[in-house]
């Protein structure tokens, strides 16, 4: 199995990370290998002598550390559009990627947010969507970066039910679920309360529910969002779909690094990325946590592998 | 110190949970009085030839147990109002109440959606605020129970400097916290996203957050709402004051029962009850869980005595 790993942002904690991800990685699995890409000088020397792992190296990165700063927007875009050819043209099977700074993108001159719409347009022909993933919970988000009110009014019968679609194909992948058992999240307090407390559940959530049972998937809902996510976590339904950017992640992160995998669903191969970003104040101190990087390792690997 | 405990609606679990924190609440504190509230034959049987309990009892209750009913929401709003009798002729220095049903009160004509805005009504001169009191996360809502749209819609600076005031009071009766780190949680992804995700934080939160420190609070933020209730419980803030119901209640409900519990800030004296409803589907089975109830009792005794 060849996985590519992006070494992000080189001015973040991503080169440290993506070592230890490495080092991880080599002894859980014999036959991994692994291309690291990534500036001279930081993706060659991340795991030198060991014949496993190969780089593959843009511009060093002569920035400073621990900042935002165009020189490491540029760095991630190269590495990204370097493992996105590798993927392209087959070389790997899958795709890691440590964080990148949506404000080193800024001042690098790109109109992009992060790494999910560069990967669509390269490495998607139809819908995709972000997805976290982990042992306790499962989250698919239906709307990702938009203000909250846009989110609201983005959502629709047709998106929820493919974004459905995205989260049930990978997670009949995940260990022990062939017919995943799916939760669609309210949006108003309590659900709506049957109408008391809104309208968007009667009006659009429920008629997406029911889309999305004819469509062949098992999801349930719209349910109460507060008790939905413990639900989840005890076992009651292996995946929430989410409405909108906090309502997912909220969960997700009060369970803490590590606990989830961030997933972009929909891509030609699997890529996965920790569920933190850049770290800029940790960078360089003993409180980077290799944690994040380290399970979006092993869950591309898992990906690939079923 | 004499609490009123009402037993909400007696076709839920509140006789069995009420129970068992009168059990427990009378082991822990040797000088604590309870007044029971609640049906005859309900509240006058929960602790027989017990000196330190009284009951104040309204009508039987006939109706059938496991499900709401005109007759179950008659008996929890008769109970609320002898405890708001009781409180306000200086009989009792907090109250308890267990969980009533929203269908049940609808049921029996009332207008209410639940405890909180009788209470406001009987006991309060100025404004109110829920808020979920826990050893680990400790988080007030600005908004209540408001369709998503509408309680955006409420957010004024005005509200959000009042609840920060009334979670300040009573946070400052916390042990240990003479002056509250409080967060105020983002609207939008990234918290705006320094205006590239929404402007609600330009436009309204950072002045809340200012006005605040002006009328003496700790109030920091606006800060992403998906990692601030993790940092909130890793110990960097000692209360979060969130914007809309769901954006609360999913950390507090994630963390599990019993782990915080709800109290009504701005009536004239303390009142607790549990983070869960009536939970009729588990009237008279063995899965009836009293932790959240006994947590409300013990946050209600140590409110009275600070």
């Amino acid at each position: 199995m060849r996985l590519a790993i992006t070494l992000g942002d080189p001015a973040g904690v991503g080169p440290e990370v993506s070592a230890a991800a490495v080092r991880a990685g080599l002894t859980e699995r014999e036959e991994l290998q692994l291309v690291l890409v990534g500036p001279r000088g930081l993706a060659d020397r991340l795991a030198p002598g060991e014949p496993r792992v190969s780089a593959v190296c843009q511009n060093e990165f002569v920035g400073p550390r621990g900042v935002a700063s165009a020189a490491g927007g540029r760095a991630a875009l190269a590495a990204l559009h370097a493992a996105i050819a590798l993927a392209n043209a087959g070389e790997v099977d899958g795709l890691v990627t440590a964080p990148l700074s949506k404000e080193a993108l800024a001042l690098a001159g790109s109109a992009d947010r992060g790494h999910t719409g560069i990967l669509a347009r390269h490495l998607a022909s139809g819908p995709v969507a972000m997805a976290f993933l982990g042992e306790r919970l499962r989250v698919v988000l239906a709307t990702e970066h938009l203000p909250l009110r846009q989110a609201l009014a983005a959502l629709t019968v047709e998106r929820l039910v493919e974004v459905t679609g995205l989260f049930d194909a990978v997670l009949r992948r995940w260990p022990g679920l062939t017919r995943p058992r799916l939760a669609l999240a309210g949006l108003n307090p309590h659900a709506g309360e049957a109408g008391l407390l809104g309208d968007e559940e009667q009006a659009l959530l429920v008629p997406a529910q029911q889309a999305a049972v004819r469509a062949g998937y098992a999801l349930s809902g719209p349910w109460p969002a507060d008790a939905l996510f413990r639900r989840a976590l005890d076992g009651e339904f292996d995946g929430v779909v989410a409405l909108y950017h906090d309502q997912g992640l909220i969960p997700v992160k009060l369970l803490g690094l590590g606990a989830a995998v961030n997933v972009t669903l929909g891509l030609r191969l699997p890529r996965t990325s920790p569920d933190h970003g850049t770290a800029f104040d940790r960078v360089g101190t003993d409180r980077v946590r290799s944690e994040g990087m380290i399970a979006a390792l092993r869950l591309a690997m898992a990906l690939v592998e079923r």
